[in-house]
Formats: structure tokens, C-alpha cells, sequence
């Protein structure tokens, strides 16, 4: 038999605490878990700091990377049993597509580094990119697996990935709206966070979906699970994903990481703390081998040592994320944003420098959008399908998803050192401390009238 | 308000996936979490190579500590409303003791290092002992935290730990044989590997609790709670914490911990390998802040160097353990032991140094045992208290319990490279593999007639 | 001690599926539950007919009710805990209100019967009406316990469930946008159809509720939580509380009950089929003592008797409660329903007596509303409590909850029978089948050309 | 198509709290559960009395009949999958059998009657022939239906119930040890008493199930899956089944049937108080459609009747059945077997009629057995199969499950009322009431020293 069509004689599992089991049946799919690339998505934390703020949030993009798969295996096995397409053309599912969807499903995030937002951030990497060059470069235990299936498998994955599949059902599956990337992503993190946000129906949504020939509906029945959806996931950006503890032991991070960069820069950073595995990225000369090197423990490694650097940043930084000493935090509007700079002032006076003690963070998200042309990025809509076959987008239906439907949601934040929330009496700084909190009022920067 | 006695403003919670929420009224605790010693548990795995089968549990030993501390709180809140003493001696509830009882619970884990198991195995470190040292040494943040209970306190956490402490209460609430240690890590890893095995009745079983002068008992009514406890955890220890592939990863890891050694002892890697955070170990001279430098993430990035190295065992050992490529296994017993050595033989035969690539390893474990002077280390036995008053120990009231009570269960295991169970047709090692294949039947080694 | 402060020697506990145990320590509340009209409540499904429809939700409202006791029971704990009252007027709890809560929770629903919103609708009784009655009036054993706490105390408790007693703070925790009556039912209704719809995060809700003097607030930090449970609402409403299918049968029993009305007042029952324990309802003539006669299977018994009447509506339409056989149903606007009569008429004309099978019924919720004066019956807003103190309208804070804030969701039916929608072909009313089916599209009635 | 093999156009769902769905493929199961043999179950509740105990437990045998199904279906699916038979004879599954598993999964307890237990004692029905004749008889709908997929289907599934199939795998699957039927009820029963005592791994324990030529194995993987399902059914019957509250209130309905027999034997009850519906039982000479009047409803409604009887004993133990007054109750052992009558004397002595206000019952259960040829009912062991396809006993590889294999398990208590244990100070009977009390020691009756 094709290696492309070889089933496993048993069918193998992996306990789940998501989706109970995962189901695996195809020799490919196993053969992909087993490559070194796949299995470093273990070292990986699927929300980076979140678990700074929720202690239970510290597992891997592996899981996720399995339930996606899983996901979007259970969603295969309903079109093939219900939809089954009878001749091309019909807008109805083709089996003989299930193995890319399942390797796109799977590798969606193999790209992922440690800390990818920071890391990008700070390095300029792209975690689409890499994911893109994982599937495509003969130097990677993922492409060999894939090149077996067929010459030109690996770039069909990657074309998933980067949406041009010509099979919209395909690439929906894998990135829309409502996708079993967002599926998977929101019940593990509600799961592992120990939050009840982002549960929804998954069954039934899964129930629901239909094949069309633009892609993938939901039918009339359950439109009010999709519904439901949307705000779990709503609910999670604004509960756990945007919550500023996260947010501020990232811009930590990012800071320290900044401060290594310079100090590497200036060759002020001595043998024993230079950051080997790091040294690519800080000469912005790195190949895909040094980036598959990378993982949370790698980074955590070069802070243990930087804790006992002699520049007081550095160290101090180290020290505050491997400790969790988060900066404070109060949202800023369009109308209080000119106080940023004298707020900076106020905590460069008590003795911290403002580049590496402050930081302005924005996190906001579209929780839906029906289809823009106009839009940056425009949204495949959701298309709720009535019995006769006509579609209705999702936000018609619901007043609900109306009221968040193409509006920007999260907040805009002023970090700076918790110390300067100190009680002002007895204190050097009395003054400074006192005039820099008149600015707060209910977690929030305000003018004052002096 | 003295530092011992003062209380939080506002009650602190940190959401847990297990406990709902976990509590947080002391401001002693609060410090104690905000330590780097306290910290660093985060980047330590509660159960070492187990998320190699169970891909969910990558949990630290952050929460299950906090775990622990919430279930001691718990049974405080209960011992205090319902069980009061009234006098000295009267066997009942002082709850003075509350402190104590809180700090050891929360640091009871502080002196656990990297898959602890293993490394203590190879550097002949101990986690108890470093325990004690984190509690009573002034160079630490926990040292400096309980100190300001006052100067003897340290020794105090250290001597409940110990089981030194004279209320034998306080010692059988940390360490017994139903502790809030043992409750919390079977609750949450069954959360975690996603498996019903590990749950059992904790609010009941708390319900039931009970303090008396000798410690701790259970009433009547809830003996069926507690027998379903030690059920549930004789089931966890049979399907999660002696599953023969996180064992097998471990027998990887104490080889290529093992082999590090032996190339550094002969001075045999270059700069670039040497793991600079475990020199101290492998010169066998550590202090208490070297050891509280290692996490997770440092070993793994040692492993990450290690790959490349020249060493072929060492770079294979890193390759696997990282990429998980576990050995196969299987039983042996007392009659077939004597098999082990020419399977070894068989091993080296086909080019595997049977040092590095095959281990006997062995899991028992003693689910329950009744009071018994003459063991090794004598249990604390459960007591049933009837209506009465009077006592009964548990396995006397539980056919089950009696059943596996003072019974080591578990197994021992041959481990070996999977290559040995290849098929045999059309292969250099074709009749090696076959007659040592002949010696495994239903996954037990076994004694042929030929 | 005065019965009013006597609390049990241990707390007596209820095992609980939702709160996992309901926790008694009044003496008074034991013995309210040990009543027959409290016991009573065990014979009357919570949720009616929509066990139709959800066969889990067979649960009654005495577990319903201890659940609310249970939810106010903890609001005291917190409140009594964190903002006990110093001085009268400050807004604040004063835990003397504990018990007058603790019974109008356990009390709310007590008046109610079978079937209310149908019982109600035929015989004209009111639960709320018949709830004051049973807690003052001298004959039942509820007003015996309660005024052995005081001459007036079953007054007081009627009071907090009529909303003229004087503390607001006692009766917003009974009853409110978000009172514990509504968290319980969610809870409850949610755990027993199997649906995720009713799940919110109660733990969080009821840790950030806090008293003030006109009511009950809860502080910005869980205005998403308070948000999410508003939705859950909503989505509980849609999906469950307003499903066709229940609503159609309660169309059927409501028919049923017409039917045996209108025969009873025409002496057209015979004896055997007189429902004894109905005729004083049947009469307009009843006491409290007939009433707490009613439950659910005295209504069925009856039906089953019914079913071998001569009479060939009451027998099918008892037939159809029994045994579950619903009509039909498609959703009217204002522009279709004048469409109605017309089809009453294609009913009618395939031999159905139109006056019991078919129906127009709407069932509309408004899920939430700011405070207005003008409204019918004014809601208490729910208020977020800012840091500083000051209040803020929760839709002020929420797009989502203001989309839905003040509009009444749910749909308006007309109810038919299944036959209407048989297949056309080879049927001897194929035509007027066909000119009926025409009229519905989307499972909405539609105007047709001709 | 033949009715045998209709399939519904899209299969439907049922929303199942244990199972989250079940999922209907055949027009023949749809039609089942449309009968009204089959919608009476709605009104019979599974567990009868224990809701007076676990006030959750109110579900009725509908929805675990419908969860009885589904197991089976799953087990289909997963034969059909993985083990098709190839040729007759060879051990595996043929799918031909699977309607006839269906059908009799679906309709096992469909002969259950109100409160059966204690109604078969005092009436002589038996279910079980119920269920036989509701099969076969030609007055049924459910022999309608299943008469139209073949004239000998009605006792083709009549015989699977009665174990006289000739396939061991379909009688296994629906009556065994560990058969749908009771992972089905532990579920269930677990979810709605909101204990975690009947919880096991369903999914797990389906996955390892194996047919083999005489009937069904588990593999050896899955034997602690399978002992822990062993333990689960044993806590369930310690601490749910055998609860002695729900106990007594069985022997409350027991004696108030068997005072109403007394009562009509007598001719003593009055027109008004004679229960039309159980005369043919009261009168040893009912019909199938007498019995398939009855449910808890109709019971509950003489009951209320009752209350106002004059016959005291009619009436109070009308009133403690409804109202939930139980018995209290003390284990009896052989050797104090001979102080019942003693303590019937002193109940007698304070006014109570000892027939009527004593009992002994016993509730007993074997948890497991191996093959007992000897046994009056010889249970088909449970077999686990090797690798090698060998098969072992289960309690000859389980310690725990050799521990209580053929060991009947439960107690024999004494009822009687709870004045008994009333203070014996300033009484009347205080005499008697204090010799009563000298006889129970830890809820045990005891020999005294007098």
C-alpha cells in the first residue's frame, strides 16, 4: 500500500484531557509526532506568561497541536459520513483531501519558538515563515515524512497553512473564524487554566458543520452554539489571554531580552553569560537549524546565569522574570496618552530607567468580523445555512455577535515599577510617589487638575 | 500586628484547576510563594518523564504545591470549627499550630531538583536534606521569610517535614499515609494526564477527618471514602507513575546523565559540552545555590548541546530523550532473572553497548500498610474511629484494603532497543533478533527449551 | 438557646451534584425541609415539560431549592466575612438578616404546582400568591416552624419574596437580575439536560458581590464574570427554556386541561374519569390544602385514566402527553399572522378540531435591563463598583450585554400538526397538505404569490 | 429498503448528560422509543427510594435505557471496525447481529414497573417475564414494531434477555458482569447522586474489548480498567445502593402496600380510598395493560389519599413515605439475630405495631465471580486476553478483585422507629427506650451483660 494510504493495523491513542483520546490512524500522522521537530513542541508553553498568571496554564504547544489534529479529524469523519461529494464540483467533501488537512492541522504551529511574540518582537522572526520552511526544507525530519507521501506534499501543507489551497473547505478547516485551531486552543486553556471562559459546545458545532462549495456553514440549528463560541472566545481574550499580569512579565522579557542585545551589541557581556544558542539571532544571521535549537528552557538557562551578571539591568531583569516580580500597570486612553512621558519622568526620578522600568503594551483582538473587503486582514465570515440552502452571516442572526462584530477589543496599558504605588508617608520619594498616583483613578490614567 | 499573626487586607486567590481557587489569608504565605526558591518550582515538572506517555501532564511543582497548602488549609478551617481544644491534651484542634502546618505544607517539595528520581541517583543529592537546608539556611529567601516568625521557626517547619515535630496532628496532616501531600498530587494528576483514576472524594474524606491525640482518624461513615482514596491511588500507580515508557525515558536519562559523567570524569568533552550549572555535581562540591540554579530547562539545554557531540552514545542518549525514542521492556521475575545477562549479550551482539542500552528497573510500591514494627519504615496506620470513640485500623474494616495491604506491588523490567523486536525476515541480524524474541511472550521474558 | 439561634451539633449535609453539598446548620432549616410541603416539592419536575425534550432534566424543585439556600447561605459566609456591618447604616451586612435570607432561599418556590405556567394559566391559582399563603397561614407546618422563631417572623420571610421587606442587600440576594435563585437554576437546569449553555464561573460571581446600602454590587474586576453569566442566561433561554418541542407539549397539556374543563362543565365525564383531587380547581373553589394535594403524577394519573375516555380529544391529547407525540411548530412575525386563521382553516379541513391542535404561543425573555421607571415591572440594575467606590450600570461597561440590554428575546409559534408536514403524494389530502406546507419556509411562516 | 435496514435520512441525537449524545441511525430504534410501553419509563424512577437519600437521583429508567443503548451501539461500532468476522465461525463479530443488540440494550428494563423491587414482593409480578411478554405480545407497540422487521424478531431479542440467544458475544454484551447495562447505571447513577464512587473509564474499557468465539474479553492492557470498573460498582452498592436511609424507606412503602392489601382483603377501605388501578393486583389477576398503567405517579396519588384514611397505620405510613419520615435502623449479625424479637417487644411495648413498624432487610451483592458451576447462579467470567490470544480470569491476575471475588457483600439491618433512640430522660417510656438502647453500639445490635 502507498505510504500515503497506509493505515496503522490498531488504530493508536494518546490520552487526552481535552478530547479524551486522540485518535491516530494513519502511519504519516505517527511518523510526524515522531520527528525531533514535532517533539520539541513539548518545551514550548502554549501561552508563554499566561502561566505566570494562572499557575496551572504550563502545558505545551504538543497537546494543542494534537487536539487541533483530532479536531479536525472528527470534522473529516462527519463530511465523509454525511457529505460525501458525489462528482467534483458538487461543493461537497472529498475524502482523498483528509491527509492534508490532518498534516496541516498537526504542523500549524511548528514554526512556534519560545516566547514567539516577544521573540519576534525583539529578533525579527516569523513563526509563518519558519512553519513554512519546517515543511519545505529537505534538512528536516518533517519534510522527509511528508516528501514520502509525494514530491509535492510538503508544499500542498504548506499552501494550507499560508491559505492559498485552492480547497476552501480545506483551508477553513485549518484557519477561519472558527477553525480547530481557535476549537482546540480555547478548550485547552480554559482546561488547564482551571477557568470555565472558554468552554462551548464542541460537539455540537462539530454536529452542525457543512461543506459548501466557498467552504465550510453552519447549519440554522445550531446557531446559537456558534454564537456561544464567539463569546467563550471573547470572554478568554478578555479573562486570561489580555490580562495585564501576563501582559507585564512579557514586556519583562522583552526588556531583558533588549538589554542582552545591546549589551552583546557593545561586547559588554562576558564569556560565561553569553548566550550561545542565542548568538544567531543577536548577529541577525540564523538558519533553521539554530531556530529549532530554541525552547522556553533555553531562554530560562541564559537568565539563570544573567541573574549573576554585573550589570544591574540585566540581572535585576533576569531576577524579576524567573521570579515573577511583575510591573503594575494602569489602561491608557487616547486622551491620557501625553502623560505617559510624565509618568516617566516621575519613575526615572525615583531611580529606574524608564526604557527598561516602563513600557507602553497594547493587546487588542476582533473577536468577529463578518467579511471586509476594506479591512487589513479581511475575515472569511460565518455563514449560518438555512433549510432551503440560502446563507445568512452570522452576525445578522445574533444581536450579540453584532455588538462585537468588526469592533477592537482589549485595552492599552502604562507599565511601571509596583513601587511606585508606595504609601507615601515616611518615604524619600513622598512626593514623586504621591504626585505619580493622583495620575491613577480606578486603574486608569487621569488627568489632574494641578 | 505581629508578622506571624498578620493577615491579608483581602483574602488572595490563585485560580487552580483542581481546588477551584487556593486561598491565601497569611501574609507569611505570600511571602513564602514570592521566594526564588519558591519560584523556581515552576520550572520543574511534578512527574519527571510521565508526559511522555500522558502528553498532559507537563504540570509543575508550583501548583501542587500551592495543592497541598490549600488541602492543609482546608483541614485546619475544619479541625477549628468543629474540633476546637479546649485544653492542653485533650487531643483535640490547637489551632495555634495553624502556621506551622501551612509552611510545611506549602515547602514540603522546595528541595526537589530536575527529575529528581534520576539525579539523585547519578550526584547522590537529597531532596529531604535540601529541604532543610532551604528552611534553615540564612542565604535563603525562605530562611529570611520564616525567620521573621520568629528564630526558631525554621527549625519547626523543618522538624514537621522531618517528622520530628512533637503533634503527631501537624506530621500526619503533611506525611501520612492519607496526607494532604498524597491527596493533592493524585487529584492533580489525574486532572493533568487526564485519566479518572487518581479522583476520589476529597470533600468528603475531609468531612470525615478527625484529629486525636495519637494524630489523626477517619470516622465510620467515611471508611468507604478512604478505601476508595487507596484504591485510586494503587490504580495510579499502576496505569500512570509505572508506565514503562516514562520509566524507559528515565533509564535514558540516568544513561546519559551517566555517560556525561564518565566523559567528564576523562576529561573528554570539549568547552562547548561542558554543562557548566552541573560541574558542581559531577565534581561532586556543590552548595545550596548551585543546586537551586537547576531546573528543567537547564538539563534539556545541556541535552540540546549534547546531540552534537562527537560521543556517539552521548549524542544518541541526548537525541532520544529530547525526541522521545523510548526503549521497549519487559517483565522479569525471580525465575527468568537469570535470562537478563544473555539477553545483554544479545543486545551488545547486534552493535548496542548494553551498559547504555539496556537497564533492569524496578517500580513497587506499598499502596497501604497497617502499623508493622518490624518494616524497614513503619507506617502510621489509618484509623477508623467508631461512634464510640474507639479506634480500628482500616484494613481490619476492608476486605480490599486487606487485600493489598502490606503488599509491594509493581514490577521489574528488562529494558532494551526497540530494534530488537524488528521483524526477523530479510535482516543482517536476523536470527540474534529471532532467539532473542523467543524469550519475550505477552510481554514477559520467558525461558525457552531450546 | 432561642430556636431562632440553634444551630446543629455538626452540620448536617446533603449530597449535592451542582454545589456538591448543600451545608445545614440551623436547627430552623432542617426542620423546614422536613416539612410536607417542603417534601412535596420533590414530586414537582423543575423544569415541566422540557424533560420532553432533554430527558436528563427530570430533577425537581426541592433539590433546586436547597440549591438556592445553599448559594445564600455563602453570600453570608462572605459577606459576614469580609464587610461585616460596624454600626448601623453603613451600609454593610448585618448578619442578624442571616436566617430571614436562609428561609426566603429555601422558601421561594414553595407555592409551586404542577405544571405552574400551564396549571396556572387553566385554573387561575398563582404560586406566588400561594407561597405567602403556605409560609402565614396558620395549617401548614412551614408557618408552624417559622413562627416558633417569632410571631412575625413568616410574615418577615413572605416579605423578602413579595420585595417589601425593608433591607434591599436581603431581598436583591433572593431576588434580582442576579439573584441566587437564578445562579441556582442555571447551575442546575445546565447539569441535568447536559448542556454547557447555563455554566458560569459562580465561585468568581460570588467572591466579588459585595453589600452597599441600596443593595448588592459586584467590583469591576468581575464585571466579565457577571457578563458571562448574563449571557449564559440568554443562551439558556434560547436553547433550552424556549425549545419548540417543550412548548409544544405544554400546547398539548394545556389543551388537555381545556378539554377535561369544558367536559367536566358539561357533566360529560364519567365517575371513573373524574379527577377527584382536581374539582375543587375544576369548581373555582379550592384551599390551600387541595392545592398542596397537587403534583406532578396526580396530573398523570388522571391523563392515564383519560386516555380510555370516550372521548376522542381529551383520549388522543392525553395519549399525546403521555406518550410524547408533539405538534409542530414554525415561527410568526407580525407580517404572517394574519397567515393563521387561514391555516387554522387547511388544519381543520384534514379533520382536526383546530381549537386543540393547533396554538399560537410566544415565549419572550428580556435577559437583562437597566433600571427603567417607565418599564412594566422595573429591574434592580445590576451596578459594578468601581475601586474608588462610585457604581457603574453594568450595560454602560458591556457592548455585549448592552446589545441585548432591554430588548425582549424569544419568538412567537403556531403550532400544528406533524401530518400537516406528511409527504403530498398519494394522499387523499395531498392538495391541502401541499397549499399548508407552501406557507412555511425555514421553519418560519411566509407569505406565498398566490 | 427493508425496515430491518432502514436508516434515518440524518441520524438524530438525543442530548445525554452521561453520554453527551445518543446518536439514533435506525428507523427501527426511533420507533421504539416512540412506543408508549417505551415513553412509560419517563415516569419510573431508576433508583426508586434512593432519592430520598441523593435527592439528585430523581432520573427515571428512560434516559439509562437510552444510555443502555448507546454503550451497545459503541461496542458495534468498534467490533464492526476492528474485529469483523471474515467467515462463520471464527470468533468475530458479525454486524448482522447488531440490531438485534440494539433493540435488546434499548429494551432491557422495559418490563419495570413503579418502585419494582418492593411491588414484586407484595404483588408477585416479576419484570423480567413483563419484559418478555411486552416483547412478544401482539397488543404492544413495541411488538408492532418489532414484528414488522421479522415475525420471530420479537423473540429473537426476548431471548438475548433471557440469555437463550444462540451468540454468547450478544448475550454478554447486554448481561454479563460488565455489560452495558451496569456501565451504563454506575454512570448514571454516579452523575445524578453526584458521587464519584461510579465513576470508571467507560472509554477505555470499550476500546479493549475484544469478541473471541464464547463471548466477549478484555485485552490485557485494559485489566486495571477493568478492575477499577470492579470497585467503582462495589462503592457504588456500599455507599448508594445499600444506603439503609433508602432502605427504610422501602420497608415504609412495603408495609403500607401490605396494610392496603390487609385493608381490601377486609373490604375496610372506602370508596374513596380504594386505588382503582392496583385492584387487578390487589386482586392477584392483572392484565398486561393493567401493569403497564402503573408508574410512581399513579403510587404517589393513592398515597396522598391515603394520608386521609382513617386506618392509622394506612395513613401515618402514607404520611412517612411521602414526607420522608425513615425508620432508623442497626446492623444485625447470626449472633444477634435472636434480639429482634426481643426489641420488636419493646417497639410493641411504646405503642407501635411491630409488623408494621420493624423490619429486617438484608441487601446483599456479589461484586465479581469466576465460574462457579456450583452456584445457584453461575456468573460468565470476566477473561482477559494475552497477547498470545491466551485468556486468564480476571481475579486470578487482581488481588483487589480476588479479594471480594464470591464474597457477598452488604449487611442485614434491624428497622424500627426513631423515638426508640429518643432521650431517656423525663419520658414515659424511658425504661424501654433505655433497655433498647443498650442494644445498639457503633449502629450494630449488641448482647448485653443483663
Amino acid at each position: 500500500m502507498s505510504y500515503r494510504n497506509q493505515l496503522l493495523k490498531r488504530e493508536k491513542v494518546f490520552r487526552d484531557p481535552v478530547h479524551n483520546y486522540i485518535h491516530i490512524q494513519h502511519r504519516v500522522i505517527l511518523d510526524l509526532i515522531d520527528t525531533k521537530e514535532f517533539q520539541r513542541l513539548r518545551r514550548i508553553k502554549q501561552l508563554g506568561t499566561a502561566s505566570f498568571t494562572f499557575h496551572g496554564a504550563e502545558h505545551s504547544r504538543f497537546g494543542h497541536s494534537l487536539g487541533v489534529y483530532e479536531i479536525a479529524r472528527q470534522i473529516c469523519d462527519n463530511f465523509a459520513r454525511n457529505f460525501p461529494s458525489q462528482e467534483p464540483g458538487d461543493g461537497l467533501w472529498d475524502d482523498s483531501e483528509r491527509l492534508v488537512v490532518l498534516c496541516a492541522a498537526l504542523l500549524h504551529d511548528i514554526g512556534h519558538g519560545p516566547y514567539s511574540h516577544t521573540f519576534e518582537h525583539i529578533f525579527h522572526t516569523n513563526h509563518e515563515q519558519i512553519t513554512v520552511a519546517i515543511l519545505t526544507s529537505p534538512e528536516t525530519e518533517v519534510n522527509h515524512v511528508l516528501r514520502r507521501v509525494s514530491p509535492d506534499f510538503p508544499e500542498q501543507v504548506a499552501s494550507v497553512i499560508t491559505h492559498d489551497y485552492p480547497n476552501p473547505q480545506v483551508v477553513q478547516m485549518i484557519s477561519s473564524q472558527i477553525d480547530a485551531d481557535r476549537m482546540d486552543y480555547l478548550l485547552r486553556d480554559a482546561y488547564h487554566t482551571g477557568t470555565e471562559y472558554g468552554k462551548f459546545d464542541l460537539t455540537r458545532i462539530l454536529r452542525v458543520m457543512q461543506p459548501y462549495k466557498d467552504g465550510i456553514t453552519f447549519s440554522m440549528e445550531g446557531m446559537h452554539a456558534v454564537e456561544d463560541y464567539i463569546l467563550s472566545r471573547f470572554q478568554m481574550y478578555m479573562q486570561v489571554y489580555f490580562h495585564p499580569v501576563s501582559r507585564s512579565m512579557e514586556v519583562i522579557l522583552e526588556h531583558l531580552l533588549k538589554r542582552a542585545k545591546l549589551l552583546y551589541d557593545r561586547h559588554a557581556l562576558s564569556e560565561s553569560f553569553i548566550p550561545h544558542l542565542l548568538v544567531p539571532f543577536l548577529e541577525d544571521d540564523f538558519t533553521l537549524a539554530d531556530y529549532l535549537k530554541l525552547d522556553d528552557g533555553v531562554l530560562t538557562t541564559y537568565f539563570i546565569h544573567w541573574q549573576d551578571s554585573s550589570d544591574p539591568i540585566l540581572s535585576d531583569l533576569a531576577y524579576r522574570f524567573l521570579n515573577r516580580r511583575p510591573l503594575k500597570s494602569a489602561q491608557v486612553t487616547e486622551d491620557t496618552k501625553d502623560l505617559v512621558p510624565i509618568l516617566q519622568k516621575k519613575v526615572a526620578a525615583v531611580g529606574y530607567d524608564a526604557n527598561y522600568y516602563t513600557a507602553i503594551n497594547n493587546s487588542f483582538d476582533l473577536p468577529y468580523d463578518a467579511y471586509n473587503p476594506k479591512a487589513a486582514n479581511p475575515k472569511t465570515q460565518i455563514e449560518i445555512s438555512q433549510p432551503d440552502g440560502s446563507l445568512i452571516e452570522l452576525s445578522t442572526l445574533s444581536d450579540i455577535v453584532a455588538a462585537i462584530s468588526g469592533k477592537f477589543t482589549g485595552d492599552e496599558r502604562f507599565f511601571f515599577p509596583k513601587e511606585m504605588l508606595a504609601e507615601t508617608t515616611d518615604n524619600l520619594f513622598a512626593e514623586t510617589y504621591d504626585s505619580f498616583q493622583q495620575h491613577i483613578l480606578n486603574g486608569t490614567l487621569i488627568h489632574t487638575s494641578d
